[in-house]
């Protein structure tokens, strides 16, 4: 590839930076990984097998800093001819570039991310299919891989009012045009997984809202891409990606609850999993440890989008997270299931609209990285230590008990339970839940 | 019962009070209806019928006015010795003389509401035959009916970590001895409906909960729950209400999709259905319209705790409704699909602390009432017009069409889909959805 | 200005549509008002004088319907040649073209809304003063006055880090200078009011941020604009808008008491008043009738941007506002202190990025002007029956009573009153605050 | 006092536990302090001396766990008699049995957190007499301080609708004489401050309220408050505590920026500080950090109420803080100022209400110490480093330099400015804010 990237004209920014390396914590380095050794065994896999970590397409190569107040700040090399070809393979050089800066094993894009902008479906189409046969250079090249694709239907102007769920038949139909491109092109460019966020899968006033019928879509039109992909033969998994609001008013995979039921409704369980984001997750109500502990028991847990918001803001601002308290909380759900299997985390994240410098994605996603790995050797500690564990299972032993063992045998009905509850004047007490303790223990655990 | 009443040796400060009675909305009298008119005939049903409103309980004769910061504002007549045998008497006294006055056609309980203070699982259970045997003389003297009963699981300090969910089999077995009086009793007084209200089913932390367990048990006892109503030929409605915190941290029951999820996984979607309350539902980060709707759409819809908050307060406040325009929005989800069947506008509502006066109680109720009816006639002309059902008709119809017909057939595939959208060279657009529009035709028909 | 109209080469949608009337309630003709007659009488002066109605030149004519996840939905006519000169014209003659359908008596706009887009300080400073120029023809053609002038300092991306709190003073010094050329035309221009809203006047993280000197540079630098004020004779309004947040993470000007504060400290109290935003005002944690209370309360009212948001997004949505209640409350707030002065009521609201056709910017204002009307009408009935202010003029009566008068003699003390207590054996009982009686009174009085 | 607790006739649960000790990071101790080494110097001040921590009576001891929705669930030794006056001695005995065993410096009251329960004004000034002398006792013998007392203001029924800015000049001075009595023991005591909290200090509906009637009322009592702390020779500090709702709908002490405005209306700035809480920041819409950069960039800065709240919960959860880098965060903000003065850290927290044991009280306590302590070191750490403050200083250099001195100097005006700004030909540019590099040495320097 190396000479269709001379061909920009132009060398990224990044083609000459050394790589991240790993200097342990008391390196004062800034480019340097103080956390993140990828080869460190922890609970007897690799910290690179464990978090899986991509850089993701879109806000690190395709954002150009503007917001809805202001036009964009960053004015960085590959965006200075607009959105044209040259551009688009400019960008895509640096992209690959940054990647072996990093050091890490995955990315993650759109449709559009890769593409110059396009002025019709077919256009789009065609772009999209030249840019992922360089894209296949690219990562043969580096040996970076994909950790999934995605189709974007909440850019172009026909998606405003949705794409899969959209009240007009046509734009649905682009919508899984584009889906059958992107999903086919994952699994030829060998992605772990292939993703669906509904950015205007939602509604901003149920006046105009069928709701009935967007939902009976959305599940007839995931059913076909479950199909699809197992007819290709993709292996790797689909994700449906919870948020609860923005840009639509309501959007239908608020969290991971509701899309337990849809897909329960739909009979998709087992064949569509989640890709969580913790800014998604507070927004929804919840906390990231609450989303993963969810998915986990109900069996959905699929890829993380590690990001962050602040907790005074009510959108999405998809910062770095840097809380290594907050991601030890998940990953101490997370781990004693098994960890992540297709899945990966995917930086999600955006340098902050006044970080304008290239440099600048740098330090952010070193930050991020070792902060991911910093609190897994956190979660890791209170795992191997096991008395968070322990006083669990010693809170629940009743269930395993006589008196719990009698109350869940298939026998057991209200009455003859309320009956033996009278009959043996059961009279329960409460006991500490010792929460601060169990708290402290987590601090004490934080590296 | 007037005999029983008498021997509570003081009159309730509601014995002597006038009925309120519809004034129509030229009166000025601030213990009148302007608007409930219970004989007026709405798309084809009686105003009463439409509403079925209920008194409630708790709030309005158990309260005394405490908050976390102080101490009971109100000295109720009937709250002045205690929670003895006579204060239950006199409060039961005092609720069904106020229920006279207002002239609704219901009441709800939890089984504690009714009972002096118990110190054990067998006197509650003994206090409240007793009581509910009153209850029944009230009902047959006064023609008010039970909407629902329910038993209170979150009161007492056994029920810390929660009732049917509780870590400690003993305790849930409490749990369930109350539901199966509460339910028997609810049955015999001719209740509509039975709820449950997981008031702390859910958790304070993940670190010491088990989640699979609690969600587990919570679905094998509510299918006893079930099973049990069969049994006893109960035909009115199970009910779960939503809200996403408070007291825990977290609460299983969050929302009504949530609901739909849990309800589907236990097989038990038909046999349970949701109370809804409308400050519930913004707590949880979604309009009463929403919940309705979803509700609806889902064939879930129970019953309503007709309240609101404030939007600025981030807890429950339990305030009387009056927003007219929320009612009305959902009120439009909720009659086209014949609105309430078992259910009724259940009244969960309190006055401010700072409104001590029994006077303040019936003012408070009049409001709400006719909030609620001015809500309805609002509706009613919304309906009735039709402009806002024909365009989502309109909008929708291309699934009608020839290609919306396509897409859905059962031989469609992405492939089908996707290829048909290349070869016609299908370029949808986004066509207008006509929000303000729509928005000001609700405020049109606004009474 | 016909014949420049003209040398557009094209007409603009609403140069032929038919001014909206005023029609009354009976009306269902959706572009007719039902309640906005500007010639009625309430409370002794003219819906219009009361009113002052405005519309916004930006999200109305500037913005194409893009948000943060997707490209332009709008495609106006006077928008399809990107932001040249002609466009800026084009989008000029649509403006007043606008003006005239709808009948109202004001504009706002900043700098950037009318003209086109400028390189360099130099460039927009002349572009402006061009502009501006057609600006007063259009205003003496039509009679449409200008409610208020400002100066856009957030849009460029030199502002990312503030206009007047940059670190940087040569950006402070450009804002400085925009500032001046925006004044001084909207002195030109006879606007009411000059407006400052500090979009990015706060920071994103204290890390880089020196709190102390940005706020003195805001202080001496607004006092500038002050001094500029009376030097060049402009007698209307400076005016600060209250916002909490977005973009920056924190914006200085959080809410009103906060910049009562900020103007008492830099001495500007009575030289500078607010512009209250009922979007911003929820977004703050308030109620618009608080932010409404407080600057009346506190002599700081100014203007009003009618807008609102939904309460479950968190961020600025700038919807119409059609919330009759809300609005009623917040007038209830300001007709007893005289209502506006030089201010008005200025429709910062934008249609949703759906509402695609320009029609849908007639039916929204069409909303929003009967909404406000209908919202007068209430709150003067509210104030003629007087019984909430006699309510509260009972409430406080103590306060002019021997103990209240007592209490604030200026030789009290806190020992002379607390040995009074003491000695009077003080023990004051709550009375109630009657809270649900009052508001039925103001449902009552609801349009 | 050995005896009088003697006299209790039991013993508190405390009496005879062994002293919490440090012990390092390396203790696997949950009754052990891991960082908290309250004589190592840091930034030369010994930890002690930087924290002055103190314990708080009221969630400690006082409350026995109920809320809104159950019974209480601790039943602590000291509570089993009511709230006589023996259950206040023996309250007063295992405080100080448990000040002793965490070896703090400090502990803070209410004065009915003291006494039992009382039916009049006079017989609670007489009860907390007595309670004081007893304080006085306690203190000498055990070496413990009082870090502040306050009256409370909130719980008895007369204060439903405020203390000091109640309707009724009656309740009103009750509030003064409960403050004079409480200002003057905790003078006796040597307090090192007294606080207001002002919990119904606000307004639950405007429909009611007088605001500028509140509101100059509470300004002309604080000033009485001041005079009399001077009169006494009280030389603490006198200290609001902000909260922007809860219990009341809207509070007037909204938030530090809110009480600037405040005091400096009534020209208490300097002679009035703040006692900053977290929970209460993040509730009205700031960070911690905000809250603590604000009062020490205004000069208010007092005295710390250290807890937290989760950010899914809309209310006042009081929960030990053991966020270690969201402290770390504030004391940035802190230390530079020189750090608290009069002030502490007091642990306004409870523990939850399922950690029923009163085991779980020194649990709790000893967690949030730690977490104090290690926020310290790693704030510290920053600090001494200096990269950030360096990085600041770089950032604002401009203002230093000639064009900054120019538009700072008292004879620039609008004008000159923005003359300069056109005829230099000024086009300032955004340099980067580099937040992810400023937030990657937070981490790097956290403990």
């Amino acid at each position: 590839m190396a000479d269709s990237n001379a061909s920009l004209g132009s060398r990224s920014p990044f083609a000459d930076m050394a790589p991240v390396k790993f200097e342990g914590v008391s390196s004062d380095n800034p480019l340097a990984y103080r956390y993140y050794d990828k080869d460190q065994m922890v609970l007897g896999k690799r910290m690179e097998d464990h978090l899986r970590m991509a850089v993701c397409y879109w806000h690190t190569f395709c954002w150009d800093g503007f917001d809805v107040f202001g036009a964009g700040t960053f004015n960085r090399p590959w965006q200075r001819t607009g959105n044209d070809r040259a551009a688009a393979d400019a960008r895509m050089a640096a992209a690959f570039d940054f990647f072996k800066v990093l050091g890490l094993p995955f990315y993650c894009f759109h449709d559009e991310d890769i593409t110059e902008a396009s002025d019709t479906p077919d256009e789009l189409s065609n772009n999209f299919k030249r840019q992922t046969d360089r894209l296949a250079g690219y990562q043969e090249e580096t040996g970076v891989k994909l950790l999934w694709g995605t189709a974007k239907l909440f850019g172009h102007p026909r998606y405003a009012a949705g794409g899969l769920t959209n009240p007009d038949p046509e734009v649905a139909a682009c919508a899984i045009r584009q889906i059958r491109d992107c999903l086919e092109a994952t699994h030829k460019l060998g992605g772990a997984n292939y993703v669906l966020w509904g950015g205007r899968e939602g509604y901003d006033t149920l006046l105009n809202t069928d709701l009935t019928r967007e939902l009976e879509n959305f599940g007839r039109f995931l059913s076909m891409v479950v199909e699809h992909k197992h007819k290709l033969g993709f292996d790797g998994k689909i994700l449906i990606e919870p948020k609860p609001h923005e840009p639509m008013y309501h959007q239908y995979d608020f969290d991971v609850a509701t899309i337990y039921g849809f897909l329960k409704r739909f009979d998709l369980l087992g064949e569509v999993h989640v890709n969580i984001e913790p800014n998604h997750s507070t927004l929804s109500g919840h906390s990231f440890s609450h989303e993963v502990a969810t998915a986990v028991s109900l069996g959905m847990m699929g890829s993380i989008d590690i990001n962050t918001g602040n907790y005074q803001n009510g959108w999405d601002t998809d910062q770095f997270h840097l809380d290594i308290r907050d991601i030890t909380l998940a990953l101490v759900e997370l781990l004693p299931s098994g960890g992540l299997d297709t899945g990966g985390f995917n930086f999600d994240a955006k340098v902050r609209r006044q970080s304008s410098d290239e440099i600048d994605l740098v330090y952010a996603h070193v930050g991020g990285v070792d902060a991911l790995a910093r609190a897994l050797l956190s979660a890791a500690d209170i795992v191997e230590r096991g008395e968070i564990q322990a006083f669990k299972d010693e809170r629940y032993a009743g269930w395993k008990g006589e008196l719990g063992q009698r109350m869940l045998s298939p026998d057991a009905s209200l009455e003859t339970i309320a009956d033996h509850a009278a009959s043996a004047g059961l009279d329960g007490k409460h006991t500490s839940g010792r929460q601060e303790y169990l708290e402290n223990l987590v601090n004490r655990s934080l590296k």
